[in-house]
């Protein structure tokens, strides 16, 4: 019997759970106006495929080519994203009285970010579907990442971002070609015009959760992370969270390992969810026990990918915090930037602010005691600071 | 028997041959003014080493440990370089003609270029034998590279550049605690100042082949090269030589896996060097077959990298170019500028200007048909366009 490329059955209603086709261009739930999961035969999978398999392949995410939506290996559109390190971080350990902290960084992807990896997918899948025009609002990164691997696909494509994004996220995707177009306003304002360009232009609107692949591709992290730490997952994951799909990526990543039977145990990690004290609705619902968040009225930070008011997969990012123990928590603008330095000074990564908000959140989980020194803690740096050079 | 962790044995001058022992701190050959080259036990290497073993380790460069200066492990300071992706350019290929064009993405590195190669190796090496203060000259990236991994090794690092370098270059440096000092001049001049801080600083300077074991982290390009390409090598590869450490390197490389009895055969690519016509004294040195360069007047190019008026090692890459029957090419500023849209565009690749010029030069080679459609040719893109954005 030959294994299949993928093994990709159908998508899923994350709310109401009704199943869609996988064969066409889907985008979400119109009923429930929520994500889409995609879902594989897992049973089939855990029947053919070894955890171990994964590690002699060439590296980079689509090594996990079975547990990846794309069906022929030819769509694949790669820059080479994936398979980013995972550095101990012994001396900020050392300030925070932590003995095993470690850092994913994921500013080692094309583009300088992790939105590298859901791009990739989404444009492949995209090119597979015979998707001919793409379309993206964007806080910044997410907006570079789609004109890269569009230009790479050679996919026409047009970018919607805040006139305030960093200007590196406008010339990279200038540079490659993309139609960028400058909002006055926020991520949300975009995200308007965007829809609005795909329905006039025929394009697919690769939003956040509004898509259902960027996902998959975000989800590599988590199996990244439990092939590094052993199959046997760390203690807390700190994730800066705008959007949010990386937070409820790497949680669906877990629970697919868990199915496929690939774990040492049945520990999972607690999730953090980091925001700016600008822009926290994923921190003001928490801490109502909320199932959604409302939309964050005057959302302003410097950390320009946590500039979200209303992600649209806030119920899986809240179900990831709560299912596994997490936390929310909001750190300032002014925190953050001297979080960046302490993170560059002492161990030589100079983090974006995104992923500097993590190390923030530090100071505040060991106030409340809410880490103890002897638990493994993983800080995900989202991003490069260059782009965010003045 | 245990296999030691590294193969090194000494450092032999490039030039007289003379043996240096490698136990203490080295810098070049006093005699001829030449670099240093490290020696490893060859023969027990060929003996216990297997080609495939690297494989399965985990990746970054250090996975050929026993091929590096760095006796023990403890002493590896890694931020997670190597390892980088080479991608097929399908569409910049049929622009050119050629079946078979491959880039080597060195962006995805920390500090996001090359560099981090070398200075991880030569920060390693000199933590190993007790160096307590670091300095380099710099045309940018360098000085960024060494500023990281001398804060994740806590030493005390000095970069001198010149007061023109892109401002990324400065600030990544300084945000990692490096003591910054901008020079008005080229980098002929920050490189006497690093000597002079140097000797009062009881300081080691890592200039350009001023220090031995960069040149062995570079030389790992070599080797994944090699790995990639199931150990028979490219046709043609094309590299920007501004200090030209990368292309002696990876030379050096191709060696010693001939020496191990690695490769699947006795073909060796040509080597060409690419420089920017506002400062080539290497393409000026090998038009005339010279054995060494002459200092280059006026250098000027806004491929900042490039901007090398005399390497240290002029011989070494000069033999390069002669020994593999390759060429030196100097493009313009204007041919780099439109190279690097032209890649960007068509492959979503936002490179670096120096490795855009590789790009450059491929027009002169395929005008000249140097190449022809069905060699393999693979171009090193050295860096991230995002540093040099203003």
């Amino acid at each position: 019997m030959t294994t299949p490329f993928s093994y990709l059955t159908h998508l899923e209603c994350s709310h109401c759970r009704q199943n869609f086709e996988a064969n066409r261009v889907q985008t979400f739930c119109p009923a429930c106006q929520t994500p889409l999961l995609a879902c594989y035969d897992w049973h089939a999978a855990a029947a053919c495929l070894h955890r171990d398999q994964f590690q002699t392949r060439r590296k980079g995410m689509w090594r996990w080519h079975e547990l990846l939506p794309v069906q022929d290996e030819a769509h694949i559109v790669t820059l080479g994203e994936g398979d980013t390190p995972i550095l101990p971080l012994p001396r900020l350990g050392e300030d925070f009285g932590l003995e095993r902290l470690y850092l994913k960084d994921e500013s080692l992807n094309p583009t300088g970010t992790f939105k590298a990896r859901g791009l990739s997918a989404a444009v492949s899948r995209a090119r597979e579907l015979g998707v001919r025009r793409l379309t993206i609002p964007t806080a910044g990164n997410a907006g570079g990442a789609l004109a890269a691997y569009a230009a790479r696909a050679g996919i026409p494509a047009q970018v919607f971002m805040p006139a305030d994004t960093p200007s590196a996220n406008i010339e990279e995707s200038r540079i490659v070609g993309a139609q960028v177009t400058l909002v006055e306003g926020l991520i949300s304002d975009a995200a308007r015009l965007s829809v609005e360009a795909a329905r006039q232009n025929g394009a697919l609107d690769v939003s956040t959760f509004k898509e259902p692949y960027r996902m998959e591709g975000k989800k590599t992290m988590g199996y990244e992370i439990a092939e590094a730490f052993g199959w046997h997952l760390p203690d807390v994951i700190v994730y800066p969270a705008g959007g949010g799909m990386g937070l409820a990526a790497i949680w669906k990543a877990f629970g697919e390992l868990r199915r496929l039977g690939w774990l040492e145990d049945e520990h999972l990690p607690r999730m953090v969810a980091v925001q700016a004290s600008g822009c926290a609705p994923v921190v003001a619902a928490f801490e109502k026990r909320a199932a959604t968040c409302e939309f964050w009225q005057n959302a302003q930070t410097h950390a320009s990918g946590l500039r979200v008011p209303k992600s649209f997969g806030d119920r899986l990012i809240l179900q990831t915090l709560y299912e596994s123990n997490g936390l929310a928590v909001a750190v300032s603008d002014e925190e953050i930037q001297q979080a960046q330095q302490q993170l560059a000074r002492r161990e030589g990564v100079f983090a974006a602010p995104e992923g500097a908000a993590n190390v923030a959140a530090l100071h505040r989980l060991r106030e409340r005691n809410w880490l103890t020194p002897a638990e493994s803690v993983l800080l995900l740096n989202t991003g490069t600071g260059l782009k965010y050079l003045r």
